[in-house]
This record gives structure tokens, C-alpha cells and sequence, in this order.
């Protein structure tokens, strides 16, 4: 009997031991707080992530070690990594977290990236800004998520409020100005490597965000042959290097037929959360059977998807269960502003019965403006 | 927030847990055994079904009860129901439990059955020996199960070594003789009915039985649209008899275009386990959705899905992880004889490719014989 141990005790942890239960598998997450969603279906450890007891104790009781939290301390990841196997490896966590590290690991392995420059001092935002131009978006190199820890700079007049937000960081945290990218499209690919290297990525799916925050995700994307395989070329590339295992993904820009990375998550994503139903194997079960070194599950997805983002409380659901192909998914968490409590993904087998569920049930919810981009791209838009 | 009780810790449950999650429910496991297998995924109240101080406690911590286990006493079901809504209600699963109810049910609904006889005595055995004649089976009314409880009859002589084996029962459990049916093939419907009186069925489920127990089922059955409204109509008809809520399977014998019902089982099913990644929406979670009142999700199948049987002791996983529509079922039981221990489906869009898929995990697993009937249904056998 394989017990897996995972850093954090949020959503995905949840549905990474719901979705590794038919492994046979057993759960162990370590949380700081007592009501993480997650230890509603699996034993809490309650610590903290720097508790050098806490973590001992994880690492005699798991067989091995992942991660809901890409923000788990890579020195704790380090120090577990020495006593029981940890994937993804603490290198990787530790390049993902870090916006420059990951920014520039793209950019040496030839992946196009927005321009960007580390901020050190007041004085090297304005020569970033002199050299980037705007718009540009200064960022926390690490920490941020979700749109937090960011100011977007319209003008080069922006840099006195922008420095007067974030510029107490960049001697903890550390800054970093990014280019704005004029995209046309938001997409992500969510991949998974095995501990053999094999490789797979999930269709790319597409991606609409509300205040920084994932709105709704469609998949698949239908983006076409050449941009699939750009996005699996890309995924290898980064992995690779990284000696990652486990998934991951990337959210990219589509600009002029070419795919620009933005940032890679080293987990399980909310983009991926399609798969659950949308996929012959979901990104939740595929993350395990790589942690595991088991074969991966095929990524091909079923019929077209949508994932509708549940942000500070939950909706009525019977809108989406009364939906053929209405899929609901509580994350028993408490209602809180901004927080994600939950989601929805609508399955069926056409763009066009996809776009009819998904309007009835925006209607239904009062939420129009939150399905209206992925059936305007359903139906041909 | 609503916690399910679940009378009965085994797969059933476990697999209901998992599978409700996503609703937001929480759970509640009673069973006498601190090892019950759905316990590694929700939490467990140790006690007896007659328990009544465990009882009470279960019906003070759950908003509604239902059962993983057919054989819970009726009046511990009763007893429950004055204090919490319990689905199905306590005389479906009295009638279900015992074979001459559940059969003179299904005669006086018109719905074609085995012949049958109560047996009381030694003398009420040649009665309805000599009225029904052999090939005939006597079994146990109440508490079997996967062909425990039943002795075969091929010749009038064997009266004596049935009698001997089961007799000591008539007084207890109650014995029942029933006709064997030279059926062509074994099938079972799986249906739910919701609170509204609302039923669905899912396809038709084609069975095979070693010693007894289910050894694979292929579905959809492809048995054609006139059985398959014949199961519906059976369905409803014994549904609507009991006010039945919630899932329950008919077993059922095709002979000469007729479907004979043999048993009903007031629960989930071994059959239905397909529904999981075979169907939009698992016979788990539309059991939940009945229970709850929450409306139904739709029972179409997803391609063609064969589900094997472990009994006994888990198969090494690999074979079937690594073909494309392959799903593992792990119940973390421990390995013990004539032990569901955990199942397998496989999935793929034609039964061709699905045929091909089960030859060769049947090949990978040693298990050639498992995997041939539904091959050869597959291939049009």
C-alpha cells in the first residue's frame, strides 16, 4: 500500500486524492489549517511548511511526496527530498516559482517569451521601462498568483505608482517588468512526464480571465495541428530541462500564429480541470500515475468541454445538473471573496450543443458575461 | 453542508464517496469493521446494524441515509427512517431482500419470472419439485449472495443432498425453489428513479458469472431498442410499486426474445460499475443526485466499456493502465479468497478497438478466459 503525501490541502489536493483512490492509493496532506478542503477526504497533517517536525513526520509516513502549493519553500522541498522521494524535483519547483528564473530558462531554450528585465532599484525600473516601453506589467518575482502582486503601467508616468505599490519587494520577493503582449489569444497546455520521460500533453485549451482570476477555460481549443504541436515541442523543451515529473502546465500567449510563454505551474492546473470529464484520463490521475512511475493514461480528450470557474461562492447547481452533459464540482471550502470554491464543466459531443448548454446555463445563473467568450469561440467567433 | 450516512463501508461506499465529493457532500460510513475499505476516504462510525446507541448517533450526524449493504436488518432501516430521511425506503429494501417477495412482486406487476415456490419443509420441496421440475436451483430467501445460499437440482434425486444442505434454514431465512431458465444470455438493467418519481436507465449490461460471481459485463449490451424499452418498462414498473429512490439493477434473463427478471438488487451495482468512465454520469453519483433530490444526469453511454472483476487478489496493474481506454479500480481491500478486491474497465469508441484492448490485457494478465466472452460478444459472437 502506497501512501502519497501532498504539500498543501486545497482544491487540488482534494481532487488528487479523489482521482488517485482507484490506485489504491492512500493520502497524507500536510496543511497549516484545520479545515483545508482536502482533509475532508484524506488524513491532515496539520503543520506548516517550514516546521522541520511537521515535516519529519510527513516523510515517515508517505512513500513519496508532491505538491498542491507551488509555494511550499524549496529549502522544505530540498529538506524532504532528502528523506523521501519528491516530484516534481525541488529544482524545478524552485525555477517555477521565480517569474525571472522560469523567464529566463524559457528564453535560453529558445522559447518566445514577452520582454522583460529584473527590477532591482526605482532607477532600473526606469531604464527597464526606457528599454520595454508600455504598456508593461510590474510583477513580484515570486508569491504572486491569481493576478495578486501585480501593476500594470499604461504610461511611463505609471512608475512613481507602481514603485509606490510593489517597491518595498524587491529587496524580499524580488521584481520583474514584463512587455504587455497584445495577444489574441489566451491558451495553456497542461503536460505530463513520467519518471521513464515519456511525455504527453493534453489538447491546449483556451483561456478567459476576470480581475486576474480564471474565468472559464475551453477545450479543446481547436487551435490546429501546427500551434499543438508548437505547444508540445514547447512543454518537452521545458521539461526536459527541468528533469520534471509529474504535469505541469504553461500559459501561453498566441500572438501572430506564435505561441509565447508566459509562466509554468508546476502542478496540476485550473485549466486541466476539464479533464476530469472531458479526458480519458484526467490531469489529476495522470499527475500520480507519473509521480508513481506507472503508465500514463491517454490525454485525449472527449467530446468538447468547458470549465466555468466558481469564485467566491458557490451558485445553484441545478442549472448545470439538469445539463446532459453537466458536471459539478464543490470543493466544500467556505465562501470567501475571490476564493475558488468550485467549478462546472459542460461536455458534449459538438461545438454547437456546447454552446446551447453553456448559454442556458449562463441565463439560468445570471452569469452571461462570464460563458459569453467561449460561445462566441464555439460558435465560430 | 449535507453528510450522506452510508449503512455499509465497502466498495459501494467507497466508490459513492469519491464519486459524491463533487457535489460538495460530506459522508458518513457505518459499518462494524474498522477496517472498511471506503473508510480510507470518509469517515467511519464503528457499530453494529443493530446497534441502536450506534444508530442513534449515525442519525443525529446525517442529513439523509442510505445503504451500500441490501442485508442491513429492515427494522434497523425502519427504526433510522422515523429519525432521518432514508432512500430507498425501508420496504423496497425489505422486499429486495427477501427472493419470494421481490418474485411474487414482479408476477403480481406481470413482469415474467423463473417459476418459483416457497419451500417450508421436506415435503413442500417434492411438492414443487414435481410442479416445477428439474434443472431447478433451491436457494436461501434471504442474505445470499454471489451464489452463496443455493443448491442445484438436475434430477429430482438430488431433493436429499439439497435438503440436507440447506434445510436446516426453511425455519430461518426461508428457502425458495426456483426453475432454471435455459437463458441465451444474462443481462441487467441499472436504474435510478428520483424523489420527483423522474427514471432513467442506463444502456443494458450484458454479464458473465464464474462460480457464482460477476466475472465481467460489456455495455452497452447492444441488445437492441425493444429490450431495452422492455428493461425500462420492467424498471419502472417495479420502481413505482415501491416508491423506490435512489439506483437499483434488475438482473435479468434473456430467453427467446423475453427479458425474465431474476433478481433486483436495492443498491448500486456490480453491473453498473462501467458507468463510471463508460457513462455521462456514474450510477454513483446519479444515486446521489436521487437521494438528494437533485436532478438526475444523463445515463448515455460513452462508447463501448467492458468492466472486469478482481477476485480474490488485485492483478498487476500495468497492462491495463497502459492501454488508452484502460481504468483501475483499487478498493484497498486486503487480498482474501472469493473477495471483490477491485475492477477494471476498459473504454474505447468501437468494439472492435475494445475487443483488441481486452485481448490483449487478457493475454498481459494470464486471463484469457475473464476476457473471452465479452471478446467474442464483441466481435459479434
Amino acid at each position: 500500500m502506497t501512501t502519497v503525501g501532498i504539500l498543501g490541502g486545497g482544491q487540488l489536493a482534494r481532487m488528487m486524492a479523489l482521482s488517485g483512490a482507484p490506485l489504491g492509493l492512500r493520502f497524507l496532506v500536510l496543511d497549516s489549517t484545520a479545515d483545508a478542503c482536502a482533509a475532508q477526504f484524506a488524513p491532515l497533517l496539520q503543520a506548516d511548511y517550514r516546521d522541520e517536525a511537521g515535516l519529519a513526520e510527513f516523510a515517515r509516513r508517505v512513500d513519496v511526496a508532491t505538491f498542491d502549493f507551488e509555494n511550499v519553500p524549496a529549502e522544505s522541498a530540498r529538506w524532504l527530498a532528502e528523506r523521501v522521494p519528491v516530484f516534481p524535483n525541488p529544482r524545478a519547483l524552485a525555477v517555477a516559482q521565480d517569474r525571472l528564473a522560469e523567464k529566463t530558462l524559457f528564453q535560453e531554450l529558445g522559447i518566445p517569451v514577452p520582454e522583460f528585465a529584473a527590477i532591482d532599484s526605482r532607477e532600473g525600473l526606469d531604464a527597464a521601462l526606457a528599454r520595454i516601453g508600455t504598456p508593461c506589467i510590474l510583477k513580484t518575482r515570486r508569491l504572486g498568483y491569481d493576478g495578486k502582486g501585480q501593476f500594470r503601467l499604461r504610461s511611463p508616468a505609471d512608475a512613481d505608482a507602481a514603485w509606490a505599490a510593489l517597491g518595498a519587494q524587491a529587496g524580499t520577493v524580488g521584481l520583474i517588468l514584463e512587455g504587455f503582449v497584445a495577444f489574441q489569444r489566451e491558451l495553456s497546455v497542461v503536460a505530463v512526464r513520467g519518471r521513464d520521460g515519456e511525455l504527453r500533453t493534453w489538447p491546449l485549451t483556451e483561456n478567459w480571465h476576470e480581475d486576474g482570476i480564471l474565468s472559464a477555460s475551453l477545450a479543446p481549443a481547436s487551435a490546429g495541428a501546427e500551434l499543438e504541436s508548437q505547444a508540445l515541442a514547447t512543454a518537452r523543451r521545458v521539461a526536459e530541462a527541468l528533469d520534471y515529473v509529474g504535469v505541469f502546465a504553461l500559459e501561453l500567449f498566441l500572438k501572430d500564429g506564435v505561441l509565447m510563454a508566459n509562466e509554468m505551474a508546476p502542478r496540476v492546473h485550473n485549466s486541466g480541470h476539464w479533464t476530469i470529464e472531458g479526458a480519458e484520463t484526467s490531469q489529476f490521475q495522470n499527475h500520480l500515475r507519473a509521480v508513481l512511475g506507472l503508465p500514463l493514461g491517454s490525454t485525449r480528450a472527449i467530446g468538447h468541454s468547458v470549465m466555468l470557474n466558481w469564485i467566491g461562492a458557490m451558485p445553484e447547481a441545478a442549472p448545470v445538473l439538469a445539463e446532459a452533459g453537466g458536471h459539478w464540482h464543490d470543493y466544500g471550502k467556505s465562501p470567501r471573496e475571490g476564493r475558488k470554491v468550485g467549478h462546472a464543466t459542460l461536455r458534449a459531443d459538438s461545438p454547437a450543443e456546447l454552446a446551447a448548454a453553456l448559454a442556458r446555463v449562463g441565463k439560468a445563473l445570471g452569469r452571461g458575461a462570464q460563458v459569453a467568450p467561449p460561445v462566441a469561440r464555439l460558435q465560430g467567433g
